[in-house]
């Protein structure tokens, strides 16, 4: 009986990942992790679940990506359903191989999937109005030819959108060097502009990340990628032919199919509440507040740390940042009562 | 614009997957696919499901964790829970990498996922009476040094639990030489010996695979890997934060807190059914009937291909496995009045 060595073990790339430890934290409001801040229960839209448990799903989601394709206006045959946009930027990955590039900061799983894959990374920073680089970017498709390139626009934790002339440049370069564009549109449905849908034709290279975890669905783990055919067959020899269970095949068509009007209310609601809010964290003192187009605001704030621990403690979670934003906080947008509840006492503290 | 050569853009190893296509067949009894027979629906056992689906899920599966270490008496922090075991073979074997060794024939996913991450598979062929070549497997083991072994006990396709003096002298092999092996049990609820639930601690090189998906809940997608937490520490470090969505883990919890003396009666039911079906096929003419410690029977019949596609036209499906062994179904084991028609059918057939 040998006593084991992880270290030996494991895959190299494996050693400096660090496994994801969430801390249950008591809380009165919860504007930390992009939820959708109104309850929805299966209750709210479905009066009897008929899913036989004991059978496997169906491996090719059809009505789920029948109801998706109906609600985008394209052919089933275009979407790819994943668990999660998490799991199919795994199966990009494993599909395409590296490197990866993306600019940073931005949504943290790029990195850490392509770590957990084992493909080199490339970062390129974004500039002081968090918008692309676009020319360091085109550089780096020229000489480190990238297979795969991922932007999220509206980016997470900034919030912006990018420039959509520059991300059409970079587009085009990727699509002279054989490298594959991933947009991910989680924050499309609270964004102004137009996504890049309309794009879709122009480039066979490019494909749409969009997922329902930001509009209501969270807890049912739908991700979506949307693309051409030839891409996705690709994507799809990787994927393991149950990756979605029945109820959230079953569940996610319902809500697409039957209560889609309150979704859109919902995020119209919270569009509002965005507008509200970035306006009343203006005008608090010594913040600075970063434009948003998604359903969260980033703001800059002297010892951010210490007053993210202060509304801890008053019960309201919000994002730290700072690790990855020197002074940052995060704030997802609540209901009307939970962000007047959280400007009070985030003024309260900003004053003493 | 330029067309995308798929061929060009996309790894080696994904070249030769093909995607994983289910056909959708009309049919009247279903003995495919391993599942339970006995109709499960969530209104069986919940009244109502309180899950808020905008918040996500909890990371960590706490509760169903601990209600599936509540039935094997161990403690929840040697439980990852998975996507299905699927997903738990991806994480294995990107935390392991190649090469990987399995004995053949059995589970596809282990060759499949392996060639999806791209790394080496070693095959071992079983012998006659489709148990395990100790030998051939040890001395692969210290001249090809696999860093993953997987062996399914009971096995599929083939039905029989292999000879456990056999798996304990390989598990000691690979002790010696750094290798990991995974027993997958997805069978083992039906099998008359016990398990190597025992044996864990005896190896820390050890990790075991169960699922629900064969005892009643295929639908939801649980699979689970039992092992010392120095080793599951490391898989959980590849693991996607969110992969077990919030429905899943609820449905499951309560399936195993509240519904669990209904799903062993139909584990004992089948074990039952089994033994009645293994009689009565090898009462019919010209099959050679397998042994059996799991919910499906292999049996070889000549013109194998013609008798699936005949059953098939009667609305009655099973698995076609000639591909892998010559002249070879698997028939799973469905309730006493799908059993009887199956054999009824298949007996007019053999009389044609």
């Amino acid at each position: 009986m040998k006593k084991l060595n992880p270290a030996y073990l494991i895959r190299k790339n494996i050693k400096k990942l660090t496994p994801y430890h969430a801390k249950e934290v008591p809380y009165k409001i919860k504007l930390d992790a992009n939820e959708s801040p109104f309850p929805l229960k299966i209750s709210d839209f479905i009066s009897e679940i008929e899913v036989p448990l004991n059978r496997y799903p169906d491996p090719e989601a059809i009505k789920l990506r029948k109801a998706l394709a109906k609600k985008l206006k394209l052919s089933y045959e275009k979407i790819l359903v994943g668990n999660g946009s998490d799991e199919l930027i795994y199966y990009l990955i494993l599909t395409f191989g590296g490197p990866i590039l993306y600019p940073v900061p931005t949504f943290a799983m790029y990195g850490i999937i392509a770590q957990a894959v084992g493909v080199k990374r490339i970062e390129s920073k974004l500039d002081r109005n968090f918008d692309i680089r676009e020319e360091t970017i085109i550089n780096l498709i020229k000489k480190q030819k990238p297979r795969l390139i991922f932007i999220s626009s509206p980016n997470n934790p900034t919030g912006n959108s990018f420039s959509a002339e520059k991300i059409l440049k970079i587009i085009d370069t990727a699509s002279k060097n054989s490298s594959v564009v991933i947009l991910d549109e989680a924050y499309q449905p609270f964004c102004s502009e137009r996504g890049f849908l309309p794009f879709l034709e122009d480039f066979d290279n490019l494909a749409i990340l969009r997922t329902l975890s930001k509009i209501g669905l969270a807890g049912l783990r739908v991700g979506y990628l949307i693309g051409n055919e030839t891409l996705l067959s690709e994507v799809n020899k990787v994927r393991l032919p149950y990756n979605v269970d029945s109820l959230t095949q079953y569940i996610a068509t319902e809500a697409l199919n039957k209560f889609y009007a309150p979704i859109k209310n919902f995020i119209t609601e919270i569009v509002k509440e965005r507008k509200n809010m970035q306006r009343e964290l203006s005008r608090l003192k010594g913040l600075k507040v970063f434009p948003s187009e998604a359903n969260f605001i980033l703001f800059n704030v002297k010892d951010s740390k210490k007053i993210h621990n202060k509304l801890k403690k008053e019960g309201i979670l919000i994002r730290d940042m700072s690790s990855v934003i020197k002074d940052c906080l995060r704030v997802t947008i609540g209901t009307r009562d939970e962000n007047k509840e959280f400007l009070r006492v985030l003024n309260k503290i900003l004053g003493e």
